[in-house]
């Protein structure tokens, strides 16, 4: 049913100089092969068992490396290189943390990175509790000076993931925020929507001149009853004994594979994922699912009998999690002449959920190539939205270089029950919706490669997503 | 509606001598105060912010005693009384655990309650892959010895936790066949139905004159992990560090309460939930839910104008998680004579979830009052089951004393879930479903403590649950 409705509405797609008829049958090909194809859930299978977690600049951050390069060339790929990233390092240590008083209970905890650790001893003190960092900044020193500040700003699910948006200011800069009233430390409500014992790490910031405190999240449940016992009326102490701490500079790379142009080499459609995750988890949403559907949609097109007008180019970005270094080294070292030839650029790092919405970021001429996308992914149930895409985290600065870029936007209802948390393990990605995915960029960055009509200059203001 | 129907139904029950017309119209209102009562999701809502975990025989068990016996004297029942019982403990200690070949990773894994522990070195062996424990008792020693077995039997979710019965040998009796073939630690997949990233803990058994060597059980997430890792068709081996060790005896308390029979006080209706819990999760589905549900129940019949015919006795048993070490003892000590003048017993011990079916076992006298509870508790959803029950864990052995027992049964198909695992927390009790609970427990309680019928002999035979 699927494929008739598909082949129909291919058969009435009006007449596009920028892509041919051919260009769309090829990419509806490509979009049902990925259905039918497992080859991005192996990839993301063969990341976790054979790699696991991997924090930016850690020693499996090496052992993924690796395994980047070695799959890559193993699938076939006609160029795979490196470029090198400068990126701070973190040690998590260990944490352990407990309510003292009224009653003493364990919390469910995890350090949030970047931040310092506490001496030795720990730090004792009486909470402060707010119901989001709006509050604390409102608030007076003498109720915070001394104290631990705890932030219970709540989350909740949304297709998109709205409210991550909302609340992740408690987690980015709360300590900035409670440090300048005086507090010893900042605990935070988890910045996720799951329901279980689960802490939520994720980076966080300092500020210059600003005391820097530890910073760490409370799973939800832990949250409710920190709140439980506040509203009870006592005084809550509680103990914080944490060890992590920020280490020296290092190296990491971006990994990048191509299919190159057969047409137009030096023009290139980039689409991507990031390899670094968090250490808590095992990294398969993300980005584990997003790596592997760059690197099945770029496969599939690497084994057509002929290669696409213009390179393809699979970047496995670094260091996402910890401040989007990756995304940033790449656009510095291809400002310029590099950037100018980027025809369209794109992140998947939302999960591993069913992609439901098309964005873009196009100019005016690019309009054939929305509706050619639109028309061959609706039939696995992508619609088009806005013009105003951001590409994903680490595209997100090329549109200030005139870098044309869409957003294939995910499912993300559960997004947020997994993200940064220990339970972001592989059982959570279901290998039908992986597929979809790769069949949803694969046609995208087929029909971007063949597309002649130039999607430059880009519409600028405010990212819709 | 559910009030019209209710009254309906009343109006049509066949007159039975063994209760009157008040008894029933009673039962149902005191049904429907319980649905519109949030007085159990307070109690346990107390149990768990004021103590949480409790562990039989840690400090917090003392704790979970002094709060029951505070909180029912306050509810103001006629007696309140601790009974002792001996029980063995145990410490958890710590515990880590590693994949170290083919590929490290770590393991998130819980050790088995009353496993010992490792030396301070910790075992580094390799994997013996069993799918299950008949698999394990079928194998060679050759294949065994000197490795850590490791049981990857699956749990599926059914509403009454069937799997559960099929699954759990591999965690009480794993150590013991693990170790008669050589074996020197045995792991397990957990035995529950999450999804999630939490190892379930639970009791496990040495065999005299069997080595006792440690047990753990590693997350389902986990589990999948080192199957991965074995289909891969390399050696796998583990690291296990684990500081659990048995201690001495103590003594704890089955706390009781009371609401006086008016008519015959000596005879008496049981009502039950147990006090202790596992000890890394709150301890709030198992089995806070329990003991708030039957003290909810007590209190609704305390609070009428004027006391039931018998005795309603509230018991929260101690510590049956290690091995219905309460029950036993109230067995025990109420043998002969006190058992002889117990009408009926029930424990609650599956949950929080809406209670859908009752089952009975009665002798044939008991039938009016089985048609009666039928009746009173078919419009919130409960319908009539067996007369094979066997009452809960800690009334388990009661029916062999000849003590009628009743079987409350709860939607157990996400139960699994949180049951003895970290994620045991108050936010997964809905406070409308436990209403719920509290209405077919009070009906239940009453009726029966007003039934003039005997209700024993009771069938000999198979528990249908």
């Amino acid at each position: 049913m699927r494929k008739l409705l598909a082949s129909l509405l291919i058969a009435s797609l009006p007449a596009a100089a920028a892509l041919s008829e051919q260009d769309i049958q090829t990419a509806a090909k490509l979009r049902d092969q990925a259905l039918q194809s497992s080859q991005a859930y192996d990839l993301v299978e063969s990341l976790v068992v054979e790699v696991g977690p991997r924090l930016a600049g850690s020693d499996n951050n090496k052992k993924a490396e690796a395994w980047a390069i070695n799959k890559l060339k193993s699938l076939g790929f006609d160029k795979v290189y490196t470029e090198a990233v400068t990126i701070p390092t973190w040690t998590r240590g260990t944490i352990h943390a407990e309510i003292e008083a009224p009653y003493r209970q364990h919390l469910v905890i995890s350090a949030l990175g970047g931040s310092v650790g506490t001496d030795e001893n720990g730090i004792n003190a009486e909470v402060a509790f707010f119901d989001s960092i709006d509050d604390l900044k409102a608030a007076d020193a003498k109720a915070v000076k001394g104290k631990i500040v705890f932030i219970n700003k709540r989350m909740v699910r949304a297709q998109d993931g709205f409210q991550y948006g909302t609340t992740v200011a408690g987690r980015s800069k709360g300590a900035v925020e409670a440090a300048k009233l005086g507090a010893k430390a900042v605990l935070i409500r988890s910045v996720g929507t799951s329901p279980h014992r689960f802490a939520h790490t994720g980076v966080m910031r300092y500020q210059e001149g600003v005391a820097r405190i530890p910073a760490a999240a409370v799973s939800v449940p832990d949250a409710d009853l920190i709140e439980a016992m506040v509203k009870r009326g006592q005084p809550v102490r509680l103990h914080l004994e944490l060890s992590a701490e920020p280490g020296p500079d290092t190296t990491v790379h971006n990994v990048i594979a191509e299919v190159t142009g057969s047409e137009k080499p030096d023009e290139v459609v980039v689409i991507s994922g990031h390899l670094d995750s968090w250490d808590e988890g095992q990294g398969a949403i993300d980005d584990g699912a997003g790596v592997a559907i760059a690197a099945a949609a770029g496969k599939l097109i690497k084994d057509l009998p002929q290669r696409p007008k213009r390179t393809i180019r699979v970047i496995f970005y670094a260091a996402e999690e910890i401040g989007l270094y990756g995304g940033y080294a790449y656009a510095e070292q291809h400002q310029g002449k590099s950037l100018a030839k980027h025809v369209l650029a794109a992140e998947s790092d939302f999960g591993a959920g069913r992609i439901y919405r098309l964005d873009t970021r196009f100019g005016p001429e690019g309009e054939p190539l929305r509706q050619a996308l639109a028309k061959v992914l609706m039939p696995i149930g992508v619609d088009l939205g806005n013009n105003q895409a951001g590409g994903g985290p680490d595209v997100s600065m090329l549109p200030a270089q005139g870098v044309p870029v869409v957003s294939l936007r995910q499912d993300g209802t559960y997004y947020f029950d997994y993200h940064h948390t220990p339970d972001d393990t592989l059982n959570k990605i279901k290998p039908d919706e992986l597929a979809q995915n790769v069949a949803a960029w694969v046609a995208m960055a087929y029909l971007a490669a063949q597309n002649d009509a130039p999607l430059r200059p880009i519409p600028e203001g405010n990212f819709g997503e």
